[in-house]
């Protein structure tokens, strides 16, 4: 990948990678002074600009990067078929980046973004990442930013979710109503906004029925096996759960697995629910309640609201934060 | 989308686009009459020629593009997490292309891919495309082209695939084995080799078996509606079949909500088996059999063959056809 960028320059010259990118172009806003420093710097290291950066200024490159956890996952699939869709009415190009949860490949990512390659960039950041300061530079140097699903609170830049919290305290509120006593929420474990909202939508619904002390997180990951290992553990304990809420998918699909195994019987036994765009849900054993986010339309809304940045068009305070809702879809696991 | 390209260049000229991309550069290889009617034409029409096309010749754009006809489907999801991943390792950019099945807009999406914006290209082509040029002036111009999955017989450029003869030849001796006498094989409308290839394989085993009277293709598609409608007519008709097999998991997932509506016992009544990649199909109701093709792999390698002709290296015979073997898990929708 590219060795000397803007980045490194503005590092060594503990300038910001916008006052390096704007030197570099002769800008009126810097100083001579600042000009000849920067310039020297990027002679001496032998700096290629990318030779899609002044295209950036010109012409534009026309191509939009998306950077996203993971592509075999129903809910980036559609969020990635939104965006192509937005992209190819404007006759832009779509990179696609897969962090798979990991921050070091984040940051990576981005490094190899300077420079012009891209008009924009959309994110849904990882769940391992804890330090947004690679974002942060994008924003400072001007580069059209959007977050999704998964966003950076500290950034101020455009965000797309879905109502986390109040689709959340309904999906607790549903199992709440079907009985359940003692229900489990199984988190996804990192440092994800997302996730402490999902999980404070859950702890609201328990506290608004003074059931606070019933609450119990579980926190699972990436790894199939070690996630069933702790459910496995959990329904085989002393405190055996009537009801579970899995904040993704997979933890749903991992629940269901070690039912199967243990002979545990969904809905009888053990109630189910799930964030989930999986639309086979509807076939599973037994069928699987879920929560379904707009994911196509986050894609649309992401890639709608970045090409208006791009465009210089100002946003509307309501285009800044964009919440779509998620609705539940009631099934045969959180049946009484 | 750009207007004026090199394809219009060459259409007006009757030139072919390497052709007039080696005139625009002044190669050696071609007359000066024919430079000079180019660069006439070229001035004429005021071609722009791409802003990143020089870098294919001096630093390489460093970005090779994907052409897939959907992103949600756990098939082309998984191969792109492998293209990803071999192209991260490259330090390569990734574009993502999505033709939704319509010839036209793949038609369209290559028309962009001219002038150097990418140093190669893979496509699994669309199943209304019947006609192959616009793949051909990518491989007649020198462009790296690999065709994965679903590919294009009359091109000569590698293709990655999966032994979809043999697996459907497997699949459907499973079914007979479990006493099938009417098997009938959902396939997918369109013009694709892989769907013949994978009707062939089923047509051979019941001739080896002296059943071939008994064979029996329902076309299905993309609308999920009229696939339930004719997967209802077929089992509600006259000569009802005590087999399914599905050429891909979306025509299975519709054949298990026909038997839901119409209270059809799966595998009493009818066994089913289908080509799927979901890994969730072990939790359906009741769990699918299922071929799973080998698509982490297929994207690997397709990527792989790719850097190897974009480096310029020579491919070994056996780089130019990979075939990558599926496996069949057989689950209870398939036991007598």
């Amino acid at each position: 990948m590219d060795n000397v960028n803007l980045k490194r320059l503005a590092e060594e010259l503990n300038l910001s990678p916008s006052t390096v990118s704007r030197a570099l172009r002769d800008s009126h806003e810097i100083s001579r002074e600042t000009k000849d420093r920067v310039k020297a710097l990027a002679e001496k290291l032998n700096f290629q600009p990318n030779p899609h950066a002044s295209s950036l200024r010109q012409s534009k490159s026309k191509t939009i990067a998306v950077i996203i956890p993971e592509i075999q996952n129903n809910f980036f699939s559609q969020v990635m078929n939104g965006i192509e869709e937005v992209a190819h009415q404007k006759g832009y190009h779509v990179l696609i980046y897969l962090t798979h949860e990991d921050y070091a490949r984040e940051k990576d990512i981005l490094n190899v973004l300077h420079n012009g390659r891209v008009d924009g960039l959309m994110i849904s950041v990882s769940n391992t990442t804890c330090d947004f300061d690679h974002l942060r530079e994008y924003k400072d140097a001007g580069i059209p930013l959007v977050f999704f699903d998964r966003v950076c609170d500290d950034i101020d830049a455009p965000r797309i979710t879905t109502d986390d919290v109040e689709a959340s305290f309904k999906a607790t509120e549903l199992l709440l109503r079907t009985g359940c006593k003692k229900i489990v929420f199984l988190s996804m474990a990192g440092n994800l906004s997302i996730s402490s909202r999902r999980k404070s939508g859950y702890i609201k619904a328990l506290a608004k029925h003074g059931m606070a002390d019933t609450g119990q997180t579980i926190e699972c990951g990436p790894n199939d096996e070690i996630n069933r290992q702790r459910i496995r553990e959990l329904l085989q304990g002393g405190q055996q759960p009537d009801g579970i809420f899995a904040a993704v998918e997979k933890f749903a699909v991992n629940t269901y697995e070690v039912c199967r195994d243990l002979n545990i019987q969904i809905p009888e036994q053990l109630k189910v629910i799930s964030f989930s765009n999986l639309t086979a849900a509807a076939l599973f054993n037994p069928s699987l309640s879920t929560i379904v986010q707009p994911a196509y339309e986050i894609g649309r809304e992401a890639a709608s609201v970045l090409f208006k940045i791009v465009g210089k068009k100002t946003l509307m305070p309501n285009e800044k934060k964009v919440v779509i809702p998620s609705y539940i879809v009631e099934r045969k696991s959180t049946s009484r």
